[in-house]
């Protein structure tokens, strides 16, 4: 696990502010990717050297043309490789002998496409590593630096810069790092048409060398970028991102993520296109979500959410309020917004003195409220109303939710909506929502509520699910709330599957509550000293650390009421275990108390040699794996923020009481899952604790883990 | 229950295709609805007689002015009333007594508003109903036919009017059925700029008179309309409304219904909104998808389908592929497909020689099929490819997820993908996804492909959305497979609660599995003999039908083993039935042989007043209430169907066999919805069937009711 930065600004300076370019397989035949990068080049008018390499022209658009990679001056900052594969490794060896800082190779046929692919890509990471050459791809689109209007991609590129303000910063813009150069093409396309700009955008391909995690350290750095976008199918060094996510929040900039992987199918594309492991996906959401990332599920909310993101001075908070013209959009909102997992906050006359002193007598305060069609004749009404909703200290963000219809209505509507904002700043996002996409909106009424700092969607649905996935964020509690680490006494002796005594006993001392037991010899006596101590009924099983499923072979006896039971059921117990496997040596034997009866719960603890140690919990017994009712819990949320999550399983009414059966005690498994992870950070080790069933009392009464299992580290 | 139609196409002619038109508080003053309306009419053209009212004018826009409702002409079809709420009742009076046939009432304030409202709104439904009278409204915002261009209505109204194409018919059009007057107007807005035309739009507000049932029987017969475009907070007419339905389907004409409510909020809300109360909203789901309905969820949904419907000739069947071309998107799509329920059809080089013909080597046939940037260079490859897959018969509809970048690769693509339907009907639909929503395609590509019959979607997600909803019309089996009724024997004696003995006795005879069982009078030696009759283990029920929570009052015992478990309890149960509520008289007792464990399911039958019979099924238990596993199944569905339902509940696998327990008898819990609905059907004067718990057995082992309840009609 590697955390540290691998480069410097300066050295990805040199593939993203470089000040000499050259282009290995500079063309002028048209589509020749040679051809289109020098092009582009050109056209912006590059204001450093470019060296055109190509071994049969002499010229290329005007610039002389360098016949030989071996030709070019020392210490260039970039080649771009705009040639066939089998010349990559060899030219990438020459460049970096001649100092050259960094490569962009478009070329595919690596990692993704066997195993000679990937030797070569191994080789061009060599080369990269022993020189502190900066690499981006191969199979790769290059990247643009639209602030410095560098285009070193051969896709034809739309040179938009965001602009210098009055007061002498650039325009907000967003920065775009991808392992897809489609998707930060298309990203681009969608982004700029809404008045957003972009600052650099890189795709990174394979990443021989260089990855996601490199390139969101340079732009959290960029004084240019506000907001990253990402598309990433696999984040090669998930810990480098982490650490980068941390930085851009203590920036102040969001990162939004969009990462296929919901589905198996995608996963296994992901593998397929990238030539990577696809990594755990539930666990990647549950430690990116800890670090602010926002998550969008599609391409559609990858730009949305950006675009709130790069438009508002503010992200919006939870409580979502809406402004609308009609009744029957009302219960349209409740629908989606309950789809969506959006919350409108509770408004009425009562409530909220300040909405009501700014409508008419007729219009109820509600959310959403229903301002009818008065605006069209008192456009104040719009002004006020907003700016109330924006005063509300309540609120998270506003949406404006719009009938546009047509120029004519457009005129009266916009100007009082953008009014709301005063060139103030809310502190909170006013968002426009049309609700008649394909209305006809003078164009120039949109671009000044850009300009104001309001987005324009087209649609609610749009806005309502960007708004969402942003609330999502306001609602997390990001704290660190990590406990002490819980350092196991005991631990060096442990490697491989340790048995249950063994790891009953480790983890009781980190005061993991088990039923009352005696770890006994195998002998008949000893196992009744231990029922009689303990009193009945008793349990009884079988102690090794081969014997994964106990139960499978006879080694464990339940509700044992009396000296005779127990003393039988050894006697059975020790001959099936016999039959089941003659080999099998015995530690022992485990007498526990027998518990009363409960709700069935799992709680799991893995450490992740990616992503770090995670517990996983929720609900037990038969169906729980056709149900999957559990969730992850990373280790620095705390008990308050561990019990909102097991709240919000899809049977959580069983936890707090249902039909007459009592509230369990949820505190109490928040603290054994809060444990788990203590003890998982502070025993690196361990790869895996299993409790299975943990049983949940009534309030006050506490859980008890009946079984453990551990896998250590050998 | 009223199915017949209320109103002939010639009574709503009269409304929707009216030759004389009055207009009640007609006005010159600007901003009036009676101003807004007149230059509407006006403006456009209106071929029939117009007669404006207002008392204090002479002439307006032209036209002579009528002082009086007393001074219009006899048989005027349709008046307008842009006039107060207080003048509405004794106006429409005075219409009714001249002959007038058609009145639209903008003004709000009726039912929704409270008792008098209400109270005039019934007084307005009488004079119509003794006149023959069509009202549209109140509180509506009118209608508007574009074919004939006649604009009833207050809102600016763009009448684009479906042209008449060579072969002398008229362009395919949505025609749209409104209880919301701002829904009918967004509607019409957000289709026109997609180049999809209205026929006839009707928004019915309060519906007093006549509803969305009424107006979509026109529209069935109307020539001018392909698609139906509902909005809908409450059908109040469902059956009325099935009929319609019915024939719709019969007539190749889909429906597409936007109904909140899926949201308890959304549902309070239409209640406010429209002064009606809410149906049962998943019951409505039920039935309707029956009927060939389709569903949209939101407003974007709904565009997006009629867009769909409209464009092409035939609904996408199941099973969509994707011709792509980044392999970033694959994994996108097979999220998304997850996300909205879209079924992809499995493609490889194996299963579809015909794709692998038109492939280059190096793209393998895949679905989504990553053509890769090829198509840039050969633009025949999409043309071949998008007929191969449209001539594939396992293929329900192709989307073409296209990157669009700029015109000169729009230039390139679309032709190309055009020229795959070639003018002519491929029986699927073809349908055109840009992946980077805001590039600069020139309009008129996106033109020619809606007129070659492609619709274009701005993203893959609207497009994805859309084809889900209209593949799951096409995954329905809609064949009626009712049985035979089942009139039960006896059910003339039965009325309000029917207690357990005698329901299992009624339904046993319809071949309803229960235990073996006696029904005694309560006397120890009768429950005595009973039991042994039986056999051992034995259940003892108390039975009344004033006893509806047995367990509570101590009148249940299981796992009686034996004469003096049983005879112990039944004199336990008479001294807690007596301390219970002495008040009860006791029918007498069931003694019933204890079934083996097995899986509590829930089957329940239900005769919903307006809806009809529909039985709902599901996994019982504890957590059955907290999990909701259960959906509902209308009378009309086979066994293969009843299986299908129960297979698609999140706990099937449990159905299944899981983890070698063993597969249930599905087959057995199907036969016995089934036979719950043909009950239902033949005697309607019961109310609600409950078999709570019904156990399933392992495969062929069938499956056993434990208890029974019924209401029927007093």
């Amino acid at each position: 696990m590697t955390t540290a930065r691998r480069f410097t600004n300066a050295q990805i300076d040199r593939l993203l502010r470089p000040k000499s370019v050259a282009v290995i397989g500079a063309s002028d035949r048209h589509g020749a990717l040679g051809c289109t990068l020098l092009n582009n080049l050109v056209q912006y008018e590059f204001e450093g050297a470019i060296y055109p390499v190509n071994p049969k022209r002499d010229v290329l658009q005007g610039l002389a043309v360098v016949k030989d990679v071996a030709d070019l001056p020392d210490g260039v900052d970039c080649a771009v490789l705009a040639i066939p594969r089998a010349f990559v490794v060899d030219t990438v060896r020459q460049l970096a002998q001649k100092g050259c800082g960094a490569a962009v190779i478009y070329a595919a046929g690596f990692s993704e496409a066997g195993e000679d692919g990937a030797k070569d890509q191994a080789e061009l990471a060599r080369i990269a590593a022993d020189h502190g050459m900066i690499i981006e791809g191969p199979n790769c689109l290059g990247c643009t630096n639209f602030v410095e209007r560098i285009p070193l991609t051969f896709v034809e590129t739309n040179m938009i810069t965001p602009p210098v303000r009055e007061d002498g910063t650039t325009a907000r813009a967003i920065g775009i790092a991808s392992q897809s150069g489609a998707l930060a093409a298309v990203l681009s396309t969608t982004l700029h048409p809404r008045g957003c700009y972009v600052s650099t955008s890189v795709s990174t391909g394979n990443e021989a060398a260089s990855g996601v995690e490199d390139y969101v350290e340079w732009l959290v750095d960029d004084p240019a970028t506000h907001v990253i976008a990402m598309y990433v199918e696999t984040f090669r060094r998930p810990a480098a991102f982490v650490a980068a996510a941390r930085r851009a929040r203590a920036a102040g900039k969001p990162i939004v993520l969009l990462h296929p992987g919901k589905s198996e199918k995608a996963l296994a594309s992901a593998a397929t296109h990238t030539g990577a492991m696809a990594g755990d996906y539930k666990l990647m959401r549950a430690k990116l979500a800890r670090e602010g990332v926002i998550f969008a599920d599609t391409l559609e909310e990858l730009a949305d959410i950006a675009t709130i993101a790069v438009t508002c001075e503010s992200l919006p908070g939870a409580n979502m309020v809406i402004l609308g013209e009609s009744g029957a959009l009302r219960g349209l909102a409740f629908d989606l917004a309950q789809d969506v997992g959006l919350d409108l906050l509770h408004l009425d006359d009562d409530n909220a003195p300040a909405l009501r002193a700014v409508l008419p007598d007729f219009v109820p305060v509600s959310n959403p409220t229903d301002i009818t069609a008065i605006g069209l004749s008192e456009p104040a009404i719009y002004t006020n109303l907003l700016r109330a909703l924006l005063d509300d200290a309540r609120v998270g963000s506003v949406v404006a939710s719009i009938i546009q219809s047509d120029p004519v209505t457009s005129e009266i509507k916009f100007p009082a909506i953008r009014a709301a904002l005063g060139g103030g700043k809310a502190g909170k996002p006013l968002i426009f929502a049309g609700v008649d996409e394909g209305a006809t909106v003078p164009p120039g009424y949109i671009a000044d509520l850009r300009a104001a700092g309001i987005p324009w969607f087209p649609s609610t649905e749009r806005a309502y699910r960007a708004i969402a996935r942003l609330a999502d964020l306001a609602k997390r509690d990001l704290a660190d709330r990590s406990g002490d680490q819980i350092v196991l006494a005991g631990m060096e002796e442990a490697g491989g599957v340790v048995p249950e005594y063994r790891a009953k006993a480790l983890l009781r001392a980190a005061g993991i509550p088990f039923p009352e037991g005696r770890f006994v010899p195998m002998d008949q006596s000893a196992v009744q000293d231990a029922g009689h101590d303990l009193g009945f009924p008793v349990v009884l099983k079988a102690q090794s650390a081969r014997l994964s499923h106990k139960s499978d072979a006879g080694g464990v006896a339940v509700g044992l009421g009396d000296t005779g039971a127990l003393c039988q059921a050894y006697r059975d117990m020790a001959k099936a275990l016999h039959r089941y496997d003659p080999s099998i040596a015995y530690d022992g034997m485990l007498v526990e108390a027998m518990g009363a009866r409960g709700t069935e719960m799992i709680v799991g603890g893995k450490h992740d040699p990616e992503w770090g140690p995670v517990v996983l919990a929720g609900f037990g017994g038969v169906t729980a794996e056709v149900l999957k009712d559990v969730m992850l819990f990373t280790p620095d949320l705390g008990v308050e923020q561990v019990k909102q999550g097991l709240l919000s399983l899809r049977q959580a009414p069983l936890l707090t009481g249902w039909r007459g059966s009592p509230a369990l005690d949820v505190d109490a498994l928040a603290e054994l899952i809060v444990t788990v992870g203590r003890v998982l950070t502070g025993n690196p080790r361990i790869r895996e604790i299993d409790l299975n069933p943990v049983i949940a009392y009534p309030a006050g009464q506490g859980v008890m883990a009946l079984d453990a299992l551990m896998l250590v580290d050998g």
